[in-house]
């Protein structure tokens, strides 16, 4: 029978760029970090293709999944011996904060959409799957690693240990906008990230803030409605999003026309079939995609080729903002015409698509609320105390875009329907 | 005929964590930034394994090599005027700047030392070959390409332009160390970089220092001696190497007895046969690099999968400090006895066979050394000003580690052999 | 003759932890910084009680000053070359900019209410009259003095200068959040400074934005209203702010009365007679002020030593929320019972007393609002771009709070008048 | 009787610029904040002239103790549990660290020399005297004052509770690197705090480091050197130094001389006389000294009025490396010749005047040596392990310079005598 997991026999650390140290004392966190499931977010960065506009993001989901349990840690000193704190749920927090990713694919984005797979499923599966995660997880006991799962599901039933993970402020969000704005660096994701954990307080139906911290509360808020708007909604990102998952739909659509590849194609025939199996799901990473990208420059098939020539060497796609619905059934017709197949090159994309959960309370939301608790014991919900927060709520602010290419537009032959598309585009 | 470039009708910048903004005004340079071979370079980490070090050590040659760039610009603009300075110079030390790195390969260092093959040579070739980046350099003229190819390769002339790039305290250095500290988040990379610039002045012979600045250059000098033993030089980051090395080793040495792999070899056939192409060599990254490793995990050769899951999955080798010949020679042995192939299996690294150019004046050296500019008008050179760097100049200090897999030793079945190789390895 | 001002043989620099350098080429700038009447400014705190709450805030005004000249010149560098930019204003606006504060006395916000006198009158009469910074002015010409008070006094004809030094966004403005939240340590007042000033455009009308550059401004906004209710409406520096208007109210009574103090008042009696002269202006600074409040803790006066004694040794005054008019009457009339006059011991005050000037477009605003230039050349004022800035433009927070002395009224004989305070106090 | 000393009911923060937030959860340590004697330190700069230089150095001892008290409170939570560690020491400890500087006057250095006092005989008799500080310690035991004290004086048995206030890498110097480095904005002060604290032990003979820490102390060590030489020496601030210095001789001269101050002396009579009392003292400040400069600048002495005004319009003296005896001589002569009296017109400095005590091993120290624990138990004394503080400890650098005022001899009347000073000074 196994050892129970306990205290590591001396405390370990990496050093963080953005917490500067990363404390680990307990063993099952050891463990966890060193299986091979783990690693493997070392492979997936954690803003995609964002890269491509912020040539400093290249950090991985592993640094920043080490950067929710750091925090998560923290938060456990502060709620450490407080009444309504059961320091029995620790490990299961902590295990939870660390693996709340692990499930997440190369480029999850475009990816999940064209597969039609879910990251959290594979979290789900790869906590309670044959895998070395799981191995290290029943060390806890038997349910352990549905209880993991059930956190990061927010199915579990304490509603205070799903909070720390998802909520609107939990520390998920606070390492990734601090992180994001290390690595891009850009100033708008900084808070006073010490100063929020001081004033978390543990309550039965989540974590709630103490209302002197409300100014700070407010700036974190601020700071992710910037990071939204100047990194991860950035047009720039967005064209090369949209040429990622035209490549993707293109591979799929030739696949399932009987195309023969000319190299063998491994790791995408389970995808394109829809039968990926776990182990395949773990083997594929960022450097697994861009090998086929690089090996798909040379395939005959030319839309192909050319959207992963554009992939691989950053020459995206141009963009305005959205025209008429009668100029975009006008501009398709003269793609066509002029031989350039709209499904690959005239893309719209709108920035609610992406991930967007701003604050507004009211909506069907997946994360908690943000709670203040007033000197006199009263809980108040943020946008209800605070002028700045209430202002952003309301509003959904969306950003519509046309995507195309425009030195092959430029290169048209015939010259009135080249003219006619950039009348379009650039009036 | 090609239009000469000029200037950008509207500035370009790039946000840069360490530098704040990169500027870009030439059009030449922007060009040079969009070709696919610059743009590899995303595709190769600054500081190849130490990522499995410092997490926060994944930013590529890319980042680097902008980084360079911007700091000779802003060389350029304290130059721009001095009498000693001319400047139709100007965009040539910014292209050498910018590619000085262009040749380099995945994981550079265990790479060229396999493979036999030299990234300098790499660089000259994708400069004066058929590249993208040689169709825009020659729009400055027939011989620009390989004048820049020249100031890379320190044969250039002009010795001033060649110290700006290649200097014990040049601008690839000098971005080096802030951007490898800034990522790994240790504090030791930090120097003054405003204040040297401020202080550097041409001469024919080279970039001086006005002396005022002295210590200024002390503190850089410090930087690189503390990054080079806490970061560059790191047992965990050697460890990683040691391992990769060998994988290349066996892979190369299967490859030459006429294994059989399971997958094709597309990129690393020509390189094991010795006669790598340009075209094959810039296709390679260490995406590419990664996905032939985690399909290697999978074949019959069981040091070859043994080591590659030892990578990806970073189950690396132990340490301890070297051990006598005689050990080595006994070690040697009780390995083979227990059927643990030595060859891969028990491994000697010195740091000083990384690339260590600390400061030694006297030695043969490949960089100039550091000049100091006395408000007398006499030049002098560092080490004769200064306690500090003299105190370290003259002395190169040799890290020698054993490298083995501890827990193979520990699973061994022989417990007589498997004793005594644990009382030589932890005597 | 004197001779004209130009270049200095070498640019000086002064090292700044704010802006990391601060340089000048100018000699009438460098010959500006050495005059006294400048020079008195290190004296002269920039926060004025604010360090009685925030430790780190000692900075002075000399150093802001410092800051805001820095702030132009790179504007100016910016602008040169521009057509809407005249050059030969440039030496004016850096004036301005390093002398726009010049007339500030010790703890002014205080210090002028209670003496009728303006720092704005100071600065115009330091610039203009018989001083050491006028002898420098003139250099320039004789009517460069008045030139340089105009554009301080916003009565100058060019807009674009004036907008420079007073707008909702000049260089004042941007200095001192940068540094008072670099003093202070709140993380608040941050924001892209680089940003900003790359988008800054000339009009004929002002100081225009770059809409693209709207983000940036949005976060600087953010940051003032944060920085305005974290620091500078903070009610502990507000406690410390009444008690010294308490102390010169008092002096000045006693004075009236024709109370004899212990010590010469040298300093001190024009200033209650109210007819100071530039030359006692000048002298007075904070040393010498709290100088007098160390003697008069020794004075026979009651209430003048002990408020002496409080301010001196932070025994500060409690506050709680503002009570109802009818409350206020009653504590009046207790306080009276009790002995302790309610005039030095009971004391409202109101954030918005505070010189507030928070973006309220449409409101009689002395400071110009802020205008964004879009891509197609219209110029849009930003509430109406912006959500965020329209959210908090239109209102005005108030923050009422009721300060007295707690530890005496916990001393007070009569039990029943004490309960009936405190019964009111902390309902 | 008094209430023995707790927690306080919620621990008080601090907003700190270089430790981010001070922690207070101690009721002794609270009460003694609040104390009029520490309040004092507010107004004593921790840097003394150097904000003439510096112009960001206008941060107070206040803050200082403060930083040396959190830093003590971080070890405390270090050593807490370990078996060489008395948790009961820890109150003793954390009041030496925030007392430590309490005796400190205004300009100590010059201040101290001149009229032969001793700040540490001040920090006793705070500490021991009829001071609010010791009533307040006499609440945790008679004798507790007494010992503070002690320790302070490193006179405490107890060498580990010393060895935290007073060694080579004690709180006071871990907080002064920091914060001197953050408030004058130089970057040689930064080092890796968190990381030497984390490596510290507690040993019966003080404090060790584990030598896996020994890079970050010998960055410490540099940093040291590199600010004494950067900062703390800096010829301009030496030269402020001197002026004052200077002042007060001549004020101490005059005054036994029997001149008559045109206005009273209150403060500085005892002082001149001798005899300052403990109360007066503390009366002392830096606003009221500069009160008196202020005020001497129209003294009808002509020398004292032109000293107050240097320093307080920072006319400062110009200086030049030393010259030899022989030319010091006939300088001397030569400023006599032209009645400018040499003693306080021409004055040598050197750095090691100052309290320079760096590294030393093998001298008579007044602090402890810094001892690195091995792996194997071994104690090892640092320069023996590192090769750049061996190289920095042995050697003592000193720098003597000539002050003089540069435009007095400019204006010098006698063109034979003035060429004569000049061609020694200016050769």
């Amino acid at each position: 029978m196994a050892k129970p997991l306990g205290q590591l026999h001396e405390e370990k650390v990496f050093k963080d760029p953005v917490h500067r140290y990363i404390h680990v004392r307990d063993e099952l966190i050891w463990k966890l970090i060193g299986t091979r499931e783990f690693q493997r977010l070392r492979r997936v960065r954690q803003l995609g293709t964002t890269y491509l506009t912020f040539h400093g993001a290249e950090h991985s989901r592993f640094s920043h999944s080490l950067g929710v349990y750091e925090i998560t840690r923290r938060i456990m000193d502060i709620f450490h011996g407080r009444d309504q704190w059961d320091d029995s749920e620790r490990l299961l927090v902590l295990s939870a904060a660390l693996l709340h990713d692990v499930g997440h694919g190369p480029f999850s984005h475009s990816f999940e959409k064209v597969f039609g797979v879910d990251h959290e499923e594979f979290s789900r599966d790869i906590i309670t799957g044959d895998t070395e995660v799981n191995s290290i997880l029943r060390l806890m006991g038997d349910d352990f690693p549905h209880k993991v799962a059930d956190v990061i599901a927010k199915t579990y039933p304490n509603k205070l240990v799903v909070s720390l993970i998802s909520s609107q402020i939990d520390a998920d969000r606070m390492d990734y906008l601090l992180r994001d704005a290390y690595f891009t660096g850009v100033s708008y994701g900084n808070f006073d990230i010490e100063r929020i954990l001081r004033v978390m307080r543990p309550t039965e139906d989540g974590v709630v803030i103490k209302s002197s911290g409300m100014h700070a509360v407010e700036d974190y808020i601020m700071s992710r409605y910037q990071m939204y708007w100047q990194v991860y909604f950035h047009p720039v990102t967005r064209s090369a999003e949209v040429i990622l998952s035209r490549i993707l739909h293109r591979a799929k659509e030739l696949y399932e026309d009987g195309y023969v590849f000319r190299e063998s194609l491994t790791h995408f025939e389970s995808l394109f079939k829809g039968n990926i199996s776990l182990e395949d799901y773990i083997r594929l990473d960022e450097g697994v995609m861009q090998h086929y990208f690089l090996l798909w420059q040379d395939e005959r098939d030319e839309i192909l080729s050319d959207l992963c020539r554009r992939f691989m060497n950053r020459k995206l796609f141009k963009y305005v903002d959205m025209v008429s619905i009668s100029d975009i059934h006008e501009l398709y017709k003269l793609f066509e015409e002029a031989g350039l197949n709209p499904k690959y090159y005239l893309i719209m994309d709108s920035s609610s698509d992406l991930p967007y959960d701003f604050y507004r309370p009211g909506e069907k939301e997946e994360r908690l609320p943000i709670n203040l608790l007033k000197p006199n014991g009263e809980i108040r919900e943020l946008s209800r105390e605070s002028d700045v927060v209430e202002a952003i709520s309301g509003k959904r602010r969306t950003d519509h875009k046309l995507y195309f290419p425009s030195e092959l537009i430029e290169a048209m032959d015939d010259e009135n329907v080249k003219q006619k598309i950039k009348n379009i585009l650039y009036k």
